[in-house]
């Protein structure tokens, strides 16, 4: 094969920050050809972002693309660019626009390849944007038969495959063609198993078309979507013969004949991209938003520790304020606990006793209440009084305001709407609560920095004497397992049972699950990290007659 | 042509309540039969309900909606029967359903049609779920040659639509293999808009193809979706020879070759529509998620007036609880109007002043704000008590509350998050402020319940001394007439301020529109009526970097 140094440009964009992205792209596209590449690659959308989401139906925000696609290519000379770009549909009939990638080289474009599968399920709605390519031919460049594929284009393989969403395969046809190597841009999100997903697919891909598999995808934070990167190269071996870092914007070569490549570090443990996720998500979520600091209630727990010690290493512990707010049913351990957390953090903290606040709640609705007994109302008037503290200071001082509840709360609706699920940013909200408990011990691998009692005592939302969270809930790991199971397997109740859970504890569950779509409706976005996040990516109806008879209080 | 006598069943399923919907189907289908009907007709997915949304991802639901059709098929004998389910994609490959019309008579299926043309765009999302049918063939029924569309079916002709979304037109293609009488079955949503397109569409069908054209539609509130059915039969000449009332069950007959068909009444302007939308969207959305009594903020002021009498028509005064929560800075004239119309209405009220629980706010923060002087933050905290206040009494009593927003408010974020924006159910959050006061105009246009007062005065807040919304945001009709433009029709703002528009106004509102996005995001639902709604209709970015320097507190 004849050898060319390609460079994989896994850069950042911002969504509709077209001038921005145009100067990055051409940066990183100078370094490639000062390190001798004679192709560079970026992701999918590269000069929109992605994704740009409605923004697609906006004549205007098509044609700032267009222009910034040209100046992308008047600026960069002397190395073909292979990008990812909004391009017209001038045949007519059908969706206005293109998800397509550019090749060009010294102001000349030598190939238009439009995307063929147009993912639609999950947070994906390419469907409702673009129309879908029709044809895929190899591109000659510098004597390379190139098979250019955008993203879902490879994910159809009948041997990599058992579930097919779509009748064709754009590898399969490129192979055919005489394509020998193959370069896929991507603007794939960051979950769990995504590292794993994409490198199977690619090893098997690479072994089965006898082809070199050049993987190129973005990073950065996009509200609730986090491009993690992890760009590659595979060998038809399987070998992995370059590679970037993970959640980080990176620049690597790989020469397709000797296949020397440059291989970065990614994350070794599910613990470490959870964190960096996280990190990321925050910060290009802060940064883009206007925020410099963010505030958080601290009360002593898990989920709120966690939160905070991911925001301080995300933007610095001299922009997160922690709120420590003690109702009369606040523990001293707790406060004790947010405490020593705030201290070895180094982050500054106020507290602000809830009582009088809250006695001005009970005295007014006095009148109105008498002959009732307390219930979930005076637990929940206590969960919104914390929460109007922040968005109170948030509004003065101009912080973004945290929330901190965990996914297993949300998929259940263990949690108050306009109490802690006040925020902008639920930084942990896709994390189940088992997994919450991994992420502070791997937080704590190096030194302890959340005090060692808040992994051990019992999780309680103490809003009422004694209560503890397992009072009312079935186990954490019980309940996550039935939870992952339904919400991201789709599993039908029936077989979730079949494999060894109890039946009442597993109808009970997807019960308050049902139940609570209402409150999942109103809650902040958080970055997502499990296979299948709430949010756009879950569409449920809040009114439905399916399994329940429904009721919506709280 | 042969006669036969058709009934269309407009009827009000629930998504997802099997059992229910075919008990309900098989007692239409037999008063069609007694009604000397040959075949009776019902809307799109009539088995399940429409939208069922990502319910579709999971197998037992189809299945389950697979058992109702057999169970239908069972009970219904002695007339031919064309109604909409979920089928199986049995050839591999593509989505695993299809959106299905099913025709059968005395047990056995006479045909099946898949949907082809899948809508993606605003409120619909069926490219995630369905796989596109790919053939028409009329079929035969009685003589006749039916031609079966299902919905978007007939939106792709292009004498009548400039844009086509799709590369096909069934019409056409039924058409030409000989179809006599169309029949389209729908699940269409409720704007202000569709009634006049769907008589404009169907009529200009039915004299391009020469032929009878049966329109079916659902009928009901489904979260924010209102089907108002307006089901009917348009002659060649483009007339209709039969009619369903809108936004009520019905059925109605039509003779295929005498034209003779039962035309029953319609609303009568735009405010009739709307008001009949609202409360048919709160009478399903109250009845189905089981709450009998919902609550509201009466401020004496034109939205919160509006709302409770809509609601009052809806579910019946006596359900609905109005609470006058006065601050410093509440008029005495506010008290008065908010008293005089629920006297007019006859609903309860209960007055709860928040000045002291406002008071002890001030008092927990006084030490962190010393130094700052008054801003958004104390009207804020007021908004949230009253927020919070009704949220206490819907936790103790068990009423779903009421927001009482409009849509200009929350297109520019004149609102605030968890304070005037929580509830349950956002009733008039689809109504443009002057969309309003037009309503409240129709409301008292028999007799005056809403105080006349409360339509000449200067909108406020009131949440400080001498607030009027005019100090803050362009006068309403300007305001509404370029939020049209920019929400709806997608205008661009150089082609807006080309209309004769201010463009410091234009720029000024697009910039407030783009800012509260994080706002729009946290917010119950309301039933929609213009043709672009917020909510997942349209989806816009939080942080982005297009046309704006953002931030968002508040």
């Amino acid at each position: 094969m004849i050898d060319v140094k390609i460079g994989l440009a896994q850069y950042n964009p911002t969504v509709g920050a077209f001038q921005n992205n145009v100067v990055q792209m051409a940066g990183l596209a100078l370094k490639a050809r000062e390190k001798g590449c004679e192709l560079v690659i970026f992701p999918e959308l590269a000069i929109s972002g992605y994704p740009p989401l409605d923004l697609l139906e906006r004549r205007e925000f098509i044609q700032e693309n267009l222009r910034a696609t040209d100046r992308l290519m008047s600026e960069v000379k002397g190395i073909a660019v292979l990008y990812g770009c909004v391009s017209l549909n001038t045949k007519g009939g059908g969706k206005p626009i293109y998800n397509t990638a550019v090749l060009f080289e010294d102001g000349k474009v030598l190939a238009r390849v439009h995307k063929r599968l147009l993912p639609s399920y999950d947070i994906f709605d390419e469907a409702r944007y673009f129309e879908p390519g029709t044809e895929c031919e190899p591109v000659n460049l510098k004597g390379l038969s190139l098979g250019i594929t955008i993203c879902e284009d490879i994910w159809n393989d009948s041997d990599v495959f058992s579930e097919r969403h779509y009748s064709v395969n754009p590898v399969a046809e490129l192979a055919e063609k005489g394509a020998d190597v193959f370069i896929t841009i991507n603007s794939s999100p960051f979950d769990v198993e995504k590292a794993a997903s994409r490198y199977r697919i690619l090893s098997r891909l690479a072994g089965k078309y006898h082809s070199l598999f050049l993987y190129i995808n973005a990073v950065g934070g996009q509200d609730c979507l986090i491009f993690d990167g992890g760009s590659m190269a595979v060998d038809l071996t399987g070998k992995i013969i370059a590679q970037t870092k993970d959640f980080a914007e990176d620049l690597v070569t790989v020469d397709t004949d000797t296949g020397q490549g440059e291989k970065h570090k990614v994350s070794s443990s599910r613990e470490e991209a959870v964190v960096k996720a996280l990190r990321l998500g925050l910060k290009d979520y802060t940064g883009r938003c206007g925020f410099s600091k963010v505030i958080l209630g601290l009360s002593g727990g898990i989920d709120s520790s966690v939160t905070a010690v991911v925001a301080a290493q995300a933007i610095g512990p001299a922009n997160v304020l922690g709120v420590i707010m003690p109702s009369p049913y606040t523990s001293e351990a707790s406060i004790e606990d947010a405490e020593a957390l705030a201290r070895k953090l180094g982050i500054q903290t106020i507290v602000i006793p809830i009582s009088g606040i809250f006695d001005s709640y009970l005295k007014t609705l006095e009148p109105f209440f008498k002959g009732k007994g307390r219930d979930v109302t005076e637990e929940n008037i206590q969960a919104r009084i914390r929460g109007n503290l922040l968005m109170a200071i948030s509004n003065k001082f101009g912080h973004l305001v945290l929330s901190t509840g965990n996914k297993s709360e949300l998929a259940v609706g263990y949690c108050t709407l306009y109490g802690d699920l006040s925020g902008g940013f639920a930084l942990i909200s896709d994390l189940p609560k088992t997994m919450v408990y991994k992420v502070a011990v791997y937080l704590n691998s190096e030194k302890e920095i959340i005090p060692g009692r808040v992994l051990t005592k019992a999780p309680s939302a103490e809003l009422r004497p004694g209560q503890k969270d397992q009072d009312y809930l079935p186990p954490y790991d019980i309940m996550d397992a039935i939870l992952e199971k339904y919400l991201e397997q789709n599993t039908p109740p029936d077989r979730i049972i079949a494999e060894g859970f109890h039946s009442n504890t597993v109808y009970r569950i997807i019960q308050m699950v049902d139940r609570s779509e209402y409150k999942r409706q109103q809650v902040p976005m958080g970055p997502r990290v499990t296979t299948r996040a709430f949010g756009y990516g879950r569409r449920y109806p809040v009114c439905h007659g399916y399994r329940r008879q429904a009721e919506n209080t709280g």
